[in-house]
């Protein structure tokens, strides 16, 4: 049982040589014409300039949290403080690690892209696993070295509450980068669009356009950055929160003991979590491997394959390191864990449920289902009949998430209970928090495919750019739509370990408060609270929709100054270039000041209410991760399902491009920029930020 | 405190005196031109022709809702079937009188409206307030009729049953006539529109469409017909829910005695709410009286001096009323009723907050303020800006709505413990039941205000199609821009009772259930019921949503059929007419069929999981509730934003009528068509139905 934390350094150590090795493969790669490698630089550059500006800002947030955060000290140390530093420096680090590569990624994509997509795909990929494996990997050695640190080492009592602040510090950082880096993306992307396509009538990814470059930085800011430390947030959360109930538990197993440092038989349930990680992270490992590039064989099959060996790997690995771990049915206080492999179970309810909810996405936005060609059909009667469609569905696809996750809620709740030979209240929970893991253990395999689909996009705007020829652009359009699909499997799994995550949080937040919160609905605080939560992701996505709106202003007014300005711009004369720094210093700007405002609330509501109400604030966090569960699917869905409409009538469905049907999608496409992009994923960093903050300052609330 | 129920036979008679009276007057009325009389004639009879078909469907559905209610009697009794058969009837006929008058007063309004507004303006109103006081007038006779009949003659001793079973049927009603009324108004509308203005080129309401008069039938069952069921069942229910909760707490008050037929001194609680509904009815008669038609006034200074006398006179007779029938600090139990001002109190909380409420829709929807103006200027960059920042204003509306709804239930809340001397748990419930009332209490005059705005909207239609002269037009285009602020206030109202009513509705039912529901946000049934309550509304968002679109795809095949059939019709050679009458058909069958999925599922939901877990309903209810009011306001005040940023720019912002700004907001305007008219006004409806059939099926569930 000692070993596991040990294992999981060992695991997570692994996970950064492969990326290591990864980068090394990609950075050796040729960048192509100097034309590419200008291209990329800038592109570079604005990413990196914008990581940089965004770092700079949320250190001053993470340094007041660090200082607040010693009013909660543990043991009469200030183990919150810098374990949430630790939290915080380490999404930053994976972030940052991530992004030079998967910026470096592009060009050289693009070049490979040159001799057909064999070569392309493996090279696009191992980017993108730069930023999967960093995010793993750092967030378990996290995890593992605070445990080792403070419990083990340090003697601190309440390991809880150490790991939490970890998981909190990871979470300010997602929050502002999936805000800031959302609203950067799709400010350049609209804002460009608008003036580009529709007034100048000049392509997507034109070099004459101001906007291209920012377009361009935006994809690596919002898809790449903005994911990672999302995605890192996630795979924290998920080890963090079972690990935080398991040790809030102990007194139940124990019988009423208290905290006591020392878990005795217990603490397998509180290593079991991080043990899964460890093992879920060498599935990944070795799943990655598995992507190669081969002639002969679909694109699809290929990065398919990496994930489904990871995630068959991670069952075998979770059934015997079950049973390794809990063998000869040991006694925990009072409780005999009569049937580990009930544990194990939950793991793969997890897994699953994750990979389901991905598929139900896909068939909600893919062009090969019903709902997309309903939505391409009513491109027949205009903007406003795609947009109706497009909502319709977008809504429609919670159906099917729901059932999901409150399918694995169910199982892994009686799988809980049944682990312990009965189907029990409390006990039930630990299973609830484990599917959680199970969902998000192949995290590493999974962020590496979802990066590559910005890289693979970068990879067509820089041949674009670099006027490189048609069929380079056909690759790299095949290696993107492809992405698109990844894509939504990644989603699915964000969002779905995002509820059953927030959920499991939330119930660690009423095991810290015990008593002294009484969370009936009926309660008139608690029905206050619940509808100021709900509430809340409606107010935030009002804010980031805006938000993008004013800053997508911003760039059409100075896209248009320069076609005006520029003599010789708009018609493409030789030697005439536009100032794209520009564009990229208005997206920068827009995005950090329009940032503060949403990310602010998302902590200081929590704040506010749990100083006025314990209970209330119960209410407002089952409110607003309830809704925002919801508002985060039906966002998602809606903008990938007109993105994909419009792509298959691209395709040539409903008379092409160029038609009215086109132009109708299109608008439906510009809609859902900010569903899919901006808002709806920032809900997920939303319940989670909430309920952790709520979590951690418990004990100032009481 | 026995004349209370006779007081309020008596103003509902007084109410149904009136509507009579009104009606008189408008069918006296001329009808103009005999062109005018024969497209009246039309418009009546495809009206009559659908709440006649929509009854006949609906009547099964009653039926089998009778039969079902026989496993639930009450002492033995069926007494619930019959008060739920009565429910449902009262509510047919009311929609039925103000239907038939509502179709006679659009004509004679428009041909009033040639001698100006001062003529058309009471005209309209009367016809509404037909509608108004026959709403208020039958559901209040139904209430105390019922409760003379079942508790005092017959003795049976659950009032609260027998009462919850009259707003059952209803809400019954109600569902049905809202969705359906609701998906048939915006068939025609949408369909018509999509067809005539952007494909044929040819002006709103123009007669050669054959869509236009079933878009002028629409009206009629969307806006008064729907309206007036779900006022019916909202002003039934808010009476309903105190009188419920009041019967529930007795044994509370009366230290566990049970239920016992014979309320003591508990009495007055129950009397309360329908003195208050009695008393907000005799207000409301004197406060329509006000409303005639000056010279020289401005016409909304007219409109609103009848709201505000009704709603000043309504204050006034709470307080007398209150400290009349407590006076002297009657014991109730073992409580003193020490300051029964306060109760009078929470009426006045509720008043205020509905009315502020409606002020918040006005301001997020009335081209005077910064929402709209900010979606007009959006229309700039087409109609994606225009969408996503009428989405974002819709959202963020939610935010004073909450507010104010939050304040409401603490306050009243607050109040209602105040009036024992202390602020307690369980009697502080009926404070915030109270509030319902108090918000609803002027039911009739606000219905008036309401169904003023389709009559004048209708009146437009017919001056167009009768091609009477452009000033005619124009004073029907006044009428009716009055009619969209106004409705908005009517809307605030509706929404806001919804979701107290609901909560008090909710309140009764876990106080039903008693110790063998256990509403813990923590319990995993509770979770789960949350999860599928919230996700509710996105369902039956976008089932209503679809159906709008499939039955305008309808209209739209039948239209461009008629133009490319009928020789001369798009070319408008005299003579030629199109067969509106098969576009009536195909409205009215559409309507009727998508509204049985989404009615059916409002009823079978709670009923399904109730059987399986009574806890879970619990959750599904609150989760239900909250998600519901949310989404009804998002709706609600998108779809109004968006109609008046459309009306703002052809009043000439933004370069006026003919401009791709203009053609930008018409966009945003069809989108917000089935927000503002189906799926958003549905809400209210189904959150109180899923509450009131879980709350009438407790005694089966457990």
């Amino acid at each position: 049982m000692t070993a596991v934390p040990y294992l999981a350094l060992i695991a997570s150590v692994l996970a950064l040589l492969l990326a290591y090795y990864f980068a090394k493969v990609v950075l050796r790669a040729d960048q192509g014409t100097d034309l590419m490698r200008e291209i990329g630089e800038a592109i570079r550059e604005g990413a990196m300039a914008f990581l940089r500006r965004e770092y700079r800002w949320v250190s001053v947030f993470v340094a007041a949290m660090f200082v607040l955060l010693l009013i909660v000290p543990i043991d009469g140390r200030p183990a919150a403080s810098f374990a949430y530093l630790m939290g915080a420096v380490l999404s930053s680090v994976a972030g940052f690690i991530g992004m030079r590569i998967a910026t470096a990624a592009n060009t050289r994509t693009a070049n490979a892209a040159r001799e057909g997509a064999a070569k392309a795909l493996p090279l696009a990929f191992k980017g993108g696993a730069v930023m999967g494996f960093s995010v793993a990997g750092l967030a378990l050695l996290g995890i593992s070295i605070n445990y080792l640190l403070w419990v083990k080492w340090l003697g601190v009592d309440q390991a809880f509450q150490v790991v939490a602040a970890f998981g909190l510090g990871a979470s300010s950082i997602a929050l502002f980068a999936r805000i800031g880096g959302g609203i950067y993306t799709k400010a350049a992307d609209v804002g460009g669009d608008l003036v580009g396509k529709v007034e100048a009538g000049i392509p997507e990814d034109d070099p004459r356009n101001p906007a291209t470059i920012a377009d361009a930085v935006g994809d690596n800011v919002g898809d790449v950055a903005g994911m990672g430390a999302d995605l890192f947030e996630s795979y924290a959360g998920s080890i963090v929160a079972p690990v935080v109930l398991a040790s809030l538990l102990v007194p139940v197993f124990l019988e009423g003991d208290s905290l006591a440092g020392n878990f005795g038989d217990a603490e397998g349930l509180l290593m079991y979590p991080i043990l899964i990680g460890a093992l879920g992270m060498i599935a990944s490992i070795i799943g990655a491997l598995f992507v190669r590039g081969r002639e002969g064989r679909s694109l699809s099959g290929q990065l398919h394959t990496g994930q489904y060996v990871a995630m068959a790997l991670t069952v075998v690995f979770a059934i015997v390191g079950t049973l390794v771990l809990f063998s000869g049915s040991p006694t925990i206080g009072s409780y005999e864990l009569s049937a580990p492999i009930f544990l194990a179970l939950t793991i793969i309810v997890g897994l699953f449920g994750g990979w389901a909810i991905g598929f139900t996405s896909e068939y909600f936005t893919s062009e090969h289902f019903r709902p997309v060609k309903g939505i391409a059909q009513q491109s027949e009667t205009g903007p406003a009949t795609v947009t109706i469609e497009g909502i319709a569905q977008g809504k429609l696809s919670t159906l099917p998430a729901v059932v999901l996750v409150v399918t694995m809620i169910g199982l892994s709740y009686l799988f809980g209970g049944l682990a312990f030979g009965e189907a029990g209240d409390v006990i039930g929970l630990y299973g609830v928090s484990l599917a959680a893991i199970g969902m998000l253990a192949v995290t590493g395999v999974i962020v590496a495919v979802d990066a590559y689909g910005p890289i693979a996009d970068n990879a067509g705007g820089i041949a674009e750019m670099a006027e490189l020829p048609p069929e380079v652009r056909g690759v790299t359009d095949s290696l993107d739509s492809l992405g698109n699909t990844t894509a939504a499997v990644a989603k699915g799994f964000a969002v779905g370990s995002a509820a059953v995550t927030a959920l499991a949080l939330f119930k660690s937040f009423s095991l810290t408060a015990g008593d002294q919160v009484f969370l009936d609905i009926n309660d008139t605080a608690v029905t206050i609270g619940l509808f100021l939560g709900a509430m809340t992701p409606f107010i935030f996505a009002a804010l980031t929709m805006s938000s993008v709106g004013r800053a997508a202003q911003a760039m059409i007014v100075e896209v248009r100054r320069q076609f005006a300005e520029i003599p010789g711009l708009r018609e493409g004369e030789p030697g005439v270039k536009p100032d794209s720094r520009r564009c990229v210093d208005i997206s920068t700007q827009a995005a950090l000041r329009e940032m503060l405002l949403p990310g602010g609330l998302a902590v200081v509501l929590p704040l506010v209410i749990g100083f006025i109400d314990v209970n209330a604030l119960g209410g407002f966090l089952a409110g607003a991760v309830v809704t925002g569960f919801l508002i985060a699917i039906y966002m998602a869905n809606s903008g990938g399902a007109w993105d994909n409409a419009k792509k298959y009538i691209e395709a040539g469905a409903h008379g092409g491009k160029g038609t009215d049907a086109h132009a109708a999608a299109v608008v439906g496409d510009t809609i859902g920029d900010p569903f899919k992009d901006t808002s709806g994923p920032a809900m997920n960093i939303l319940i989670k930020v909430m309920t952790i903050v709520s979590l951690v300052f418990v004990p100032a609330f009481l």
